[in-house]
């Protein structure tokens, strides 16, 4: 069984959206990511939180074949972020964030973690990622994930970054912000020129494109009509993205499937406050909409 | 041989765009249209003019298979539109608009055309559209175009030929406007559940999705990065559709592959002023698209 490693945020957050709001809820890309990825793979993660951290989440994560090894637990307090969506919620709008604990996070791999095939480098600065990197032993497959503000303050890091990894995943505006254009079609061989082996940008509910220098291939994305809280739905896509290429060994032909499994743990997430949908989701439900993709698929 | 029949605008378009101007170029959705379909089947424009339009352009379409019997030249100046487009280009900006012999015309199908198996119902008030369903005899497939406008002001009436066609083609933001919300599953849950056989959801760079109540399908766009002028884009998407369908017989099964043909030739549309690349475009090179496409769908 090919282990997946996660190393990136853990948090605290209150989510306010059109449907509600939610306090104090788990939260952060690593928890997101590490759930979905769990549904099709063990998952260790690399993480820090505070003094404050509930158990009953440690507790939460372990149960869900989560190794937590990992998780550091610092004095001071955990992260949060306040996010609120509006309207159509395309965009969240950052209330306040507290780094806490996060803010002078330096992640350390444990030796027995050092070996794990398959990577998610979470959202972090380049120079966080790179350390990470280096502590890894001939993984298989890595994928790195980042955002606007590194893209704009840490450039030319982040491009070093590039080459080195086996995947970048980031979304749509990101990718067209990485490639400075406007245009999808040019982001995308921008950023393969850039020296990314493999790009895979995320739509929304528009789908997903991997890309690589060999062809590209699109997911539409499950249309779920029950959109309740957008946070987290990147993050589980690309779990489910990297637990389904783990499961099925890493072969190549592997990533166009992985990509359908990443867009339907992401209509999964949406669809509660924080990662509560993702915690109950069975293999079952999954296969079904994994099913409904793959004929919106068919010619 | 089944032939297609449009009825719509035809205009001199002054377009601008981060890439250049053009002066009275030949536009309109009707011309856009036709000449997309007939790179399938022969088609019939039913249309108006007005005495100043070149008789270049009447030759050129005629040039190109479509039948202009329909095309009634009327005293007065003809259409005329001017649009900008801005930075990504994904909305123009109207500069102006002259109705002129436009803001009268009552389109007559001509009995030579009445017995057209495909028809598209251009963008037109529906009580216009209605009159032309009304001249139509035993069509076999009929698909609606529509505008903002319209589905503002005359929601009623549009509401009403919703059952009466086979399909409606109308891009995301319409489709949120006419199901009256921010989700693109919702809307295309409302409009079906609004009465609608089959709805053509656009998506621009992101994409097509078909619907009907037994299931969905998505095409990506064929990722140009030559992005020259998006005027009638989704015109030459709906024309290279029902021009693939109408060449299909209508079979139930080609539905899909007509998607991925207006995908196409929407993607040829934009890289140039005007109609001028699909003008020009040849069946080797929609084949070469169309196969891209297919491969970016394969699992």
């Amino acid at each position: 069984m090919n282990n997946v490693l996660v190393v990136g945020s853990v948090a605290l957050d209150t989510l306010e959206t059109p449907h509600g709001r939610a306090d104090n809820a788990l939260g952060g890309s690593a928890t997101h990511f590490a759930l979905a990825a769990s549904r099709f793979a063990p998952v260790r993660l690399v993480g820090v939180v505070g003094k404050d951290f509930p158990r009953e989440h440690i507790e939460m994560l372990k149960a869900q074949k989560i190794d937590v090894t990992g998780l550091e637990i610092a004095d001071g307090k955990t992260f949060r972020w306040h996010g609120r969506f509006v309207g159509d919620m395309s965009r969240a709008e950052t209330v306040s964030v507290e780094l806490n604990v996060l803010a002078t996070f330096q992640p350390k791999v444990p030796a027995s973690f050092a070996s794990t095939p398959f990577v998610l480098l979470g959202n972090a600065s380049p120079d966080v990622q790179l350390a990470v990197l280096n502590q890894l032993k001939g993984p298989k497959f890595v994928m790195l994930d980042t955002m606007n503000l590194w893209i704009s303050t840490q450039r030319a890091a982040l491009l070093t970054l590039l080459p080195r990894v086996d995947a970048v995943c980031i979304n749509f505006e990101e990718a067209l912000q990485l490639a400075e254009t406007t245009s999808g079609a040019k982001a995308v061989r921008k950023i393969l020129d850039l020296g990314a082996k493999m790009l895979i940008m995320k739509r929304g509910e528009h789908g997903a494109t991997l890309a690589t220098r060999d062809g590209q291939f699109t997911s539409p994305s499950f249309p779920t009509d029950r959109v309740v809280d957008p946070t987290g739905a990147g993050d589980s896509f690309a779990g489910g993205t990297l637990g389904y290429l783990a499961q099925a060994g890493g072969e190549k032909d592997a990533i166009r499937k992985a990509i359908i499994y990443g867009s339907v743990m992401g209509s999964f997430a949406v669809e509660e406050f924080g990662t509560r949908r993702i915690q109950t989701v069975t293999r079952e439900e999954i296969e079904t909409r994994a099913r409904a993709i793959l004929d919106m698929l068919s010619v």
